[in-house]
């Protein structure tokens, strides 16, 4: 079996259906880390959520408020009850990609974070990419077709406006559970010729598919996976002033996309 | 930072709180592919939702009914819109859990299911184990408390009377993503003293442990991990004669816990 649809495609082709379409008006940014969402909650002078839309038990904050003609919510999986720690990986960023698409219905979601980027590809620390593909890289089942669902390699939203005014770089995404690199991850990372590794995208994009709603993957470089420096070492070096570098993008694609029609971006 | 609670342990210490406990009456059972679930579909005589309590857009599907003393729900991912595959692994497991749990509110929660198993502790194609504890192998984020997080090693709830009644074999059950196993896969599936290893539970726990469902896990062996035959080749040839076994065992399960309160168990 092949892939027989591409539920992110839903900016309307169709001319008529172009015209009756209004600008985007709420806009949702889910983040992995607390760290990484606070700069944004700031500069978009957002508040917490004392009266938030997900069960009492879960960890889950959502930061939201008006910015320019933009509703914009934030969305962390907050910190882990066991342990302390934001809750990353594709488990919590799915569930609460879920939580936060089924109760805030957002025209678009973006995933912001910080990523390790591939040197052979281009990537720098400190640079910001949109993902043009994404997929995972840590799901192996070798069975026919369930090879491939485990992959699940895709194209995102096609957003050319934005690029081509903002200057970002582009490249592929690929998500897995792991900070480190085996080297079946490896593997598959070079299969999905990727310059971008984190570890949520493909899981909020799971997510986001099921429910069509288009999203955007922001992604700034902590580390060089392919460098001399452990990844561990190197996104912990870099982690708040990446932060910072993701907030001006951050911006600068939110003021993008502010007054605009999902197939103008 | 050390664990600080074990939530899923809510069986009830307190004399007086025990007394007030009822018996069990609704069981979710959370089963990741179609051909596990349907000989116990078919077993306990559910009916398949036509008003389901999920987003239209999920493949997600609910099966329900009466059985003896208990409502008994039975939920699968479903097929994956793209590949027509049941939607096996983490991110969806967790997803149709979410959402169940929060839609059915059941006393408490059994995910079965084919795994792998390990014959250096013991496991042989068709045992049927309840895992003693649960963690997840493909999990590695080298940073200090993170380490931990991705593990999430934890012991599940209680249930001596039912392991001894029904002799079923017990061990600790690992998960992960991917069907085969890497290298750095089995380094974190020794240090978690591994008997089973599945693509979901640890998933399922992650939610279960955040509503506070106690949580029981039922896997019938498939295939050898650390035996000679390739694990794809070895899940396909067992899948369906398992499965039969798997129905067998379930049975025992759910007729053990009709009647019975969350301490008897």
């Amino acid at each position: 079996m092949v892939p027989s649809k591409d539920p992110t495609q839903t900016v309307p082709t169709d001319p008529q259906e172009q015209q009756e379409e209004r600008p985007v008006s709420s806009l949702l940014i889910v983040i992995a880390m607390q760290a990484e969402a606070l700069p944004l909650v700031s500069k978009f002078n957002l508040s917490e959520d004392q009266d938030s839309p997900f069960p009492k038990c879960v960890p889950w904050i959502r930061y939201h408020g008006k910015y320019k003609d933009l509703e914009i919510n934030i969305v962390i999986p907050g910190k882990d009850a066991m342990f302390g720690v934001d809750s990353v990986g594709t488990v919590s960023a799915a569930l609460v990609t879920y939580a936060s698409v089924q109760a805030l219905k957002p025209d678009i979601v973006l995933n912001v974070g910080t990523a390790g980027g591939f040197k052979v590809k281009g990537a720098c620390v400190g640079d910001v990419y949109l993902a043009t593909d994404i997929a995972f890289h840590d799901r192996r089942i070798p069975i026919p077709v369930f090879d491939q669902y485990g992959v699940r390699s895709r194209t995102t939203i096609s957003t050319p406006n934005l690029v081509k005014e903002l200057g970002f770089k582009v490249g592929k995404l690929s998500t897995g559970d792991s900070l480190d690199m085996s080297s079946q991850d490896e593997e598959l990372i070079r299969a999905n010729e990727t310059t971008i590794k984190d570890m949520e995208g493909a899981a909020i994009a799971y997510v986001t598919d099921l429910f069509s709603v288009p999203t955007i993957f922001v992604k700034a470089i902590t580390d060089v996976v392919d460098g001399e420096k452990p990844t561990a070492e190197e996104f912990l070096e870099n982690l708040s002033t990446v932060a910072l570098a993701m907030e001006v993008a951050v911006t600068q694609v939110v003021d993008f996309i502010n007054g605009k029609r999902l197939s103008d971006l």
